[in-house]
């Protein structure tokens, strides 16, 4: 079963877009062993759209399309694929009443809305006026989706994962296993991986650095003994790094963090200045944060250092805002103002002005401070140039050390 | 002259990777009237990467790939362009001594990643091991890029877009112009839009609504007479929008928050619950955000906005803290604590529980104060469901009537 992923809208050939949908269907396809084959991006533009359907009827079996089945005039899925599948456009009462019902009478282009190519069954749209349509033709499966992508995923989930899944088969699939790291380096863990490609041949192995994490993803086609295989492979990874591994679904080190806070029963608070706000808001993206973080500061200027977090006078003007002794304070500071059990603060350079030989841009403290540890401080040198990668990479770095610091708290 | 971008790498099929290279790529020549015709994705797989050359030979002018260009086993860009093209590697002595004098001698992958076709220009990568190539062949211009975002996005603007902008010649680009909206609904914005386009036919329109911003993006083919049409344009939506529109180079409202606040010579405090930091990250991630913003609090926890921002129990008690009365005095405490001139205060249920039939998820309270203004609240309802695009929606919505709020400030 092959399978296409087809974006539509002039917005993503112009970069105005990124294209997202695409990674998100693919994503959700992995995750349940079932490979994309193919990605294909088209503007608004009859031709180009005629031309991209009937290369994806020759060559997928599956094909997933996004956008242009909106009331605009730049919209011109909907038309397309009737005339190419010869399938006239209908008016569906039934589509029209729930739309009336749902956004009023005067709702504009909802009789619009709910006129379909006959040979289209409906995926109702929860959250939007373009249904999702799924046709089965000349041995194809298609399903035009909306580009909005909230309306596309609700429906992706609900309505195309569950036939997907049902359409290939478990031995067209792979299994896979993630595994994912803070503080080491790609070479580091490359050496072991070639060991592990020669030992299985058949296992597939793909390494994801991203801004101080590293994701492994190892996958293996399924058939008998390629659960033991990755669980093999698995374990050697951890044997040999497993101290810089940490638990997470999607990758994102804040989740591990959370898990391990909720289920130690401790709170933590922050004290940012270079990262701005950036630690809290990635902990507080989570669901369910409050039960672990109660809130934090962001000491950009010395003034607001002192002010909130009892900075004194003397360390700024002695050893400057990013300084080991700075951050130092900071974290004790905070722990103090919020009471809570952990704190973790950060100070730095994130350029691109502010740098000196002796502190470059990209010099970044961190501390991180407890009721019942040491505080314990990092100077970490990222070696990078832009503003938002070093912002990202403290971050990272900070949450890695707050988890690996805690993982082995009593 | 046609230009296609294309990505190599399994992640990006696999959903891994978002593809930003191809937008930030096509974003760059959009912004200099330089048209995308294809974005092309491929797997790192020597058959498919064949294909997808030769395609591109016969469909594109100017052809830009990027990834696969790195030392590990499952790089193949420059082996298979190498063969496509029959032109053998050959190892570059000065490149490699460039490269072990910047990495040492002890790097590993250094003659390999020195080992180039021989019909390739070499373009330095100041960030990597892996250099640019550059290929004139069969009458067209051939660009391998590495993958790694900040290597491409160096290599690209400083040895790509001047050659690209020789190559494309005047008359077949277009000239554009961008407006950025917040507080209006792509609705409101459509029927002048339909407006514009029939009395300009020329003109592309594009509208591209994001929580709670609108971006308007209209293009005219380079030629005579165009420049005055898209002025005329812009003026005619400012005339009927202007009071939402915002100045921006990225579309990012954060921007023109920055530089209203540096040109009024005002500061700025935040306190935040349900964004939890996402407005001070904002405004902190562009250079120089230390002249207008001393930095902010995250009174996540009831707690904490107590101790904080000196919010009173019983209005906690009476009106709950996603209220007019708490984000008000959240307001005020936020001015008195860190004695600026303005200060934002934000309290809502981003879900996916703590949501009431009174006050459903989605249900957020924003308040603006102000040494020299009178404190002015909003109830925002975005009657969205997932946890990041309310967070997203709200910061956009609050620094957006910040910017509108202090933009007549004397």
């Amino acid at each position: 079963m092959k399978i296409e992923v087809i974006a539509i809208g002039s917005e993503i050939l112009s970069g105005y877009t990124v294209n997202s949908n695409a990674s998100y269907i693919s994503m959700q396809l992995t995750k349940r062993g079932i490979e994309t084959h193919y990605h294909t991006t088209l503007p608004d533009i009859e031709e180009k759209l005629v031309q991209a359907f009937n290369r994806a009827f020759e060559r997928s079996d599956i094909i997933i399309a996004t956008g242009g089945l909106g009331p605009t005039c730049d919209d011109l899925t909907r038309d397309v694929v009737a005339k190419l599948l010869d399938s006239p456009l209908v008016h569906r009462k039934e589509i029209e009443e729930m739309l009336v019902s749902r956004y009023g009478e005067k709702a504009v282009s909802l009789r619009d809305q709910a006129t379909l190519p006959d040979k289209a069954i409906a995926l109702e749209n929860s959250l939007g006026t373009a249904s999702g349509l799924y046709f089965y033709e000349k041995g194809r499966h298609l399903f035009l989706l909306p580009g909005v992508p909230s309306e596309m995923k609700e429906i992706f989930n609900r309505s195309l994962l569950p036939r997907i899944e049902h359409l290939v088969p478990q031995n067209e699939r792979f299994l896979n296993e993630s595994l994912h790291f803070t503080t080491i380096f790609e070479s580091k863990v490359d050496p072991l991986l070639r060991e592990l490609k020669k030992q299985f041949p058949k296992i597939k192995v793909g390494i994801y650095p991203f801004r101080g994490l590293i994701s492994v993803q190892l996958s293996h086609p399924f058939e008998k003994g390629a659960e033991e295989k990755l669980k093999r492979c698995k374990e050697l990874l951890l044997d040999e790094f497993g101290d810089f591994s940490y638990p997470s679904s999607s990758g994102a080190i804040e989740e591990a963090v959370k898990s391990l806070f909720i289920e130690k029963q401790l709170t933590l608070t922050t004290a940012e200045s270079c990262s701005g706000g950036a630690i809290a808001a990635r902990l507080t993206a989570l669901p369910g944060a409050s039960n672990f973080f109660s809130g934090g500061v962001v000491t950009y200027s010395n003034e607001m250092k002192k002010r909130l977090l009892d900075v004194s006078e003397n360390t700024l003007l002695n050893h400057g805002a990013v300084s080991r002794e700075v951050v130092v304070e900071m974290a004790e500071g905070a722990l103090q103002l919020a009471g809570s059990d952990a704190s973790i603060a950060i100070s730095g350079i994130a350029g691109p002005t502010g740098g000196s030989s002796e502190k470059p841009v990209g010099t970044v403290w961190l501390a991180i401070a407890g009721k019942e540890i040491e505080t314990k401080e990092w100077l970490l040198k990222c070696g990078l140039k832009s503003r938002q990668m070093i912002i990202d990479y403290s971050v990272n770095r900070a949450l890695g050390e707050l988890y690996h610091l805690f993982k082995t708290f009593p």
